[in-house]
Parts: structure tokens; sequence; C-alpha cells
């Protein structure tokens, strides 16, 4: 039969980062020892508290019920109390918080709530997490891409967007893969600009609190209904596994019709996820250990690459080091160097054409694991 | 701030069940005995097995891992086992089976994979479940509804649909609200015209297995491309809590694309609830049992329902009862004089304008509930 589908989803080549994985697992079949430093998905446990919480949940589960949809009024309170407590403003868990499935499912459907005939666009950093333009391109969304480069300091230009045409804005800080991030003044200017011209600022915070320098700002310091924040546990507290996330936005009636644009679309998070993510917003401590943790992994690192000729960009928040070579031209032929030497990362051209000559190498790993990546570089 | 939403999600009233719920709610806090007989959702347990299942996956969780979007092959393989075990056809889980994240999710997504620019439209029942309306006006695809009555034993009459210009035709049998099951013969003819017109035929499966009389067709017994089938373990296994369902096509090029399209969703079902399904699809005895006890209860509520001047129709299959009186000409008339009896039920209406005069009233309750619904039905 003739299948009448959109061509946007048809001719995109599959998502890369999984034509990688099966490229590993080949390579690994033969027999290669490869570490694998492509996902960032922590290779540590997630912490017992949060394990413990899941467990006691489903313990007590005898009939299986459907879950709230927009988060339990508990899980909003811990949400509303963690983040509130965290940057001195009040966030109010009946009409500024949604939680989520994980942040991607929130990220890919959030712009299907607007209405895109007026001929606006949703604008996307030229390196970017893919699911901002999967979501434009799957959703026949007009979008606009801003280069970011070394030269911009891996940030959109604001002085050069078309920022008239602009109805959603993904901004992501700190920045995946570059681990750029964007300063308090920078934020602010992009408030400004969407004041005036009356856009939302889609903040992506999956990596703000992984941070070992200053703490990154948050769009959730500035008053303003001008931005929408999504935050995630995955990261934070080692739960991508888990699938849990939370929209934040002081526009009430934006947080209004989310509600409701949600309510059919089966993203309730079963509740004894909910029940364990309680326990992940409640508890800070584990937080300031994984900080430290990322610190030493990263510190490892970076001392290997820095007896070679390798440079890192950032890499004070998140757990990627973004690395170029003066001997390579191309993040395909640096990721090739890498994995002779038995390492699996990231080519930066995975994240978007402005990725070149840059490889994306992950640090969310074990300890013994991050010993062998050493080993692997310095062989 | 002027938000430019989508004008079909902002003017649509909140999916109506939820303001019932919130005025079950009030009533109770009145102090109102009610028993609530609106959701269909199971308030017998989980089954032990599967209950152990997810409880053992948590126990041997340490670090959590981003879970398989598509579903393990190993779950893919069991969904693959137990359905062409019962319907004696083969269904490939390499090609023919994606997992979903429950239903509701994939029927929500689902007609977002076709391409709506070449004025073809999705056809509903005039009474559905109200997902497959709302995922129509929310992704702003045109669509046609085919009425449905008593008339035509609350079936579209087929020779009365627009089928030219039909993509996608839900189909629900047995069907919610009413339980009506589509024959053999009727699916077949489904089938012919869908095969000369170049539709898919969208088969919500997901009270299949719950019957007390003869087992209903599946669309899954036909060889044919024309269809997509969605199976749910949230009635079948009591699981509506985990959001665990699968898809089913043996158009391989249709679940191909459809892999590529929820790459980027989100839609990753966590792997300890993935375990769990494991468990609910490779035991058969649970839903045999759970067959029986619905059977009963269901005889006792008829049973009651007898003695006073109210009709119920079908009622073979899944788990409502959909009732009529004489002396009430609309479904919110019938709905108040079982308020003012202490039981809560669903307004025909609720599912379609053609839902007058009736009322849908679930008996997925625990049996204490069935015998509290007959002494208030008869009080």
């Amino acid at each position: 039969m003739h299948l009448n589908l959109k061509a946007e989803i048809t001719e995109t080549s599959a998502y890369k980062i999984g034509a990688l994985q099966e490229r590993y697992q080949e390579l690994i079949q033969e027999g290669m020892d490869i570490i694998n430093c492509t996902i960032g998905d922590p290779k540590d446990d997630t912490p017992k508290t949060i394990r413990t919480s899941l467990l006691n949940s489903v313990q007590k589960m005898h009939n299986s019920q459907y879950p709230s949809y927009i988060g339990t009024l508990q899980l909003r309170t811990s949400i509303s109390e963690s983040l509130s407590k965290e940057y001195s403003t009040y966030f109010d868990p009946e009409t500024m918080i949604v939680s989520c499935n994980g942040t991607k499912e929130a990220i890919y459907s959030f712009p299907q709530l607007f209405d895109w005939l007026n001929n606006k666009c949703v604008s996307i950093p030229s390196l970017s997490y893919p699911v901002y333009l999967l979501s434009a391109k799957y959703n026949q969304i007009p979008f606009q891409i801003m280069n970011v480069s070394k030269e911009t300091n891996f940030l959109p230009d604001l002085s050069k967007i078309d920022i008239e045409n602009t109805q959603l804005l993904w901004i992501n800080s700190p920045h995946n893969p570059t681990t750029t991030i964007a300063s308090y003044d920078y934020l602010k200017q992009l408030i400004e600009l969407a004041e005036k011209n009356n856009f939302i600022i889609c903040s992506d915070e999956c990596y703000n609190d992984l941070y070992y320098d200053e703490k990154p700002t948050s769009i959730l310091e500035f008053d303003s209904e001008h931005w929408v924040c999504f935050r995630s546990l995955s990261k934070r507290s080692h739960m991508t596994g888990y699938r849990s996330g939370a929209v934040i936005s002081k526009n009430r009636e934006l947080i209004k019709q989310l509600k409701k644009f949600r309510s059919p679309m089966g993203v309730g998070t079963p509740s004894f996820i909910q029940d364990s993510a309680i326990a992940a917003w409640s508890d800070h401590d584990h937080v300031a250990q994984h900080r430290a943790s990322y610190k030493n992994k990263r510190d490892k690192i970076i001392s290997a690459l820095n007896k070679l000729d390798l440079n890192y960009h950032g890499a004070t928040a998140g757990f990627y080091l973004w690395v170029s070579s003066p001997n390579h031209q191309s993040s395909e032929s640096l990721a090739e160097w890498f994995l002779k030497k038995g390492i699996l990362v990231t080519p930066g051209t995975v994240f978007g054409p402005d990725g070149n000559p840059y490889i994306r190498m992950v640090y969310c790993l074990t300890d013994d694991m991050i010993d062998k990546v050493c080993t692997h570089i310095l062989k």
C-alpha cells in the first residue's frame, strides 16, 4: 500500500546517536575493548534514598490506578520547595508547575501547543540536543537555526537573530554538547528581547545542578512571563530510567493551557515513580555529592587530555568534554582517533554541522571506567 | 503577554471526565456516600506475579539507564508469543511490534505520523474514547464523525462513510462506552474497504481480553497491511498505573517509520515496568480469572438493574454497562437519578452527542463495592 507519511519523518535519518550505538555493539562483538563515552547516562548508582522510596512505593501498591498527568500535588509541592529554596523566589505548585514523564517528552511536545499559522518560527541553536529540531521537523513547525561557534562562545549572537519572527526560542545552559554557560547578563538581555518581541524562551536546564565552579544562572531567577523552564531528575539524581521531570513557568495562563493540552496525551508518570521523584527533589545532599564526584572524574580525564595534543572547551558544568585537536580537521577524524584508542565518542556534527571539528566525550562513568579511559587516552 | 496558542486547545473544555471527578470529590467532601462508577480503572489488585516481577526488577536496579523506546527485544518477543499463540498467526517482534508507554500515548500521537496536507481526514465514531477526537483537534488534523446509534448497533454504517477521503479510521471493539462488538464479517468488510480506498484502520482493542460470551474478533486475525492495532495491559492485567501497551501491524514499513517517528518523543517505558509487562504478557491464567470475576460482577449489577425500569445494551465484553431508562430523556437526567442513589456514572454525552440518553457505568470494582452498588440501585 502507499503510506502517505510526513516526508519530514520518512526522509530523516534516524537519531544519529542510535547509529553510533549500533557501531559500538558491532565492534564489541568483534572483540575490541572499547569504552562507550557517548551517552549522557550516569553509570554510577541512583542514590539509595531514591531507590528505597521507589521500592517502598512498589511494595505498598496492590491495586494500580491511573496516575495524575500533571503530577500529584505532593510532587509539585516538593518541586516548588526545592526550586523556591534554591532560587529564593516562589513557584506556586498549583499554577506554575507541571510534572512530566522526563523532560524529553515535554520538550518534544511543547511547541505543539502553539499556533504556527502566523508564519513565526521556533529558533534553535545550530548545536543542540537533537530533539528541538526533530520536534520542529516532525510537527512541520517553521524553524530558524541560530549559528553558534567558538567565536560566539557557543551561544546564539542575540544581535543576529531574526527576532521578530521568533515565537519560541530554545536555550540550553549549561549547554549540551559544549558545556557553555549563559551568563546572568546574557539571559537578562534575552528576556528583554522576549518581552519586547513577544516570544517565549524555552530554557532546557537539565544540567543546571551539575557545576564545578560558579553556580550557573537559571531562567528561574527572572521575574517574567516570557520563559518556560524544563528541569530533569535524570542527570542531577541519576534517574534517567525513571523518566521524571518538571515544566515550570511564571506565566499562569501558559501552565493552565499546557495542562489542558497534556490531558489527552497519556503522559502521566506512574505513581510509584512520582513518589521516588519526591524523594529526589527533597534531598539536596546527593546532588552536592554528585557535583564533587563529577568534578573529580573530570579532573582525571582533563589531566590525561592535557598530556596530548587535545583541547577542551568549558567543562565547568554538566558531564561532557567538548574536545578538539590541532591534528584533526573533522569531527569524524578525531572520533576515529579516539576509537582506535578504544574510546567511543560522539562526533560534534551529530549536534549540527557547526560541531565540526569537535567531539563530545561523556564522563558520567564509574571511577573504574574513568581510570580506564585515562589509560586508553595515554596508551 | 499575548500567547498565540492553538485555538483548538484553548477553546476546548477540559477532558470532561476530569470535571466529573471534581464534582464527585466535592460531594464526598459534603459527606455524601457515593460510589464512583465513572473511571475504567480496575479496583481489584494487579496479579501478584506481575507485582512481584516489578518488585524484583526494582530491587535489582542499582544504576538506572535510559530504557529502550521501542521496547526490549525480550518484551516484544513476549508480546509476539502471547498474540501469535492467541490468534494463530505470527507477529514478528522485530518488524511488527513496538511497545508503548500505555496505549493512550500511542493513540494520541499516531496520527501525527501522517501527512494531512492532502485534505484527507481521520474518521471517528460519534461515540468514542475522547482521545481520538482530541488528538485530531489538537494536531489540527481534518476529521469526519461517523454517526453511531442504537439503530446502527453502535457501529459506523460502512455504506454511509465518506470513505474516499479517509486516511485513518478509528474502530474500537469491544466498544467504549457501549460494549458493542464488531463481528468478523463487519471487520472483514472494513478491511476490504481499507484496501480498496487505501486507508489504515486504527483498531483500539484494549478490552479484547475481557469477554463473557464469544471471544471478540480481533483485527489481528486478518492478513492485511491496512491495519494498526493498539493493545493494552491496563484493563486485561489491571496495570493502568504501570503505563504499558503495544502497537502491532503487519505493515512493516509502517512499523519502521513509526519507530523512527517515536525516537525523539521520549516515550521509552522504564525498564522495570517493561520487565513487569513481560510477566503480564507471558501469563494467560490471570486474564481468564479476570474474565470470570467480571462476569460475576456484571451479573450481580444486571440483576439489580433488571428489577427497575432500566435497560442495558450489550454487556458481553469490557467492564461497562450502557444504560438507558424509559423515564429519562437525557443522559444528564439519568445520571442525576443515579447520583441521588449515591452512584456516580458518566453521562453518555461525554463520549459524543449521540450518547444521549444513555449513561455509562463501570463495574471494574471490588466485590464489596459491587454489592454496595446493587444496594444503592435498589434502595
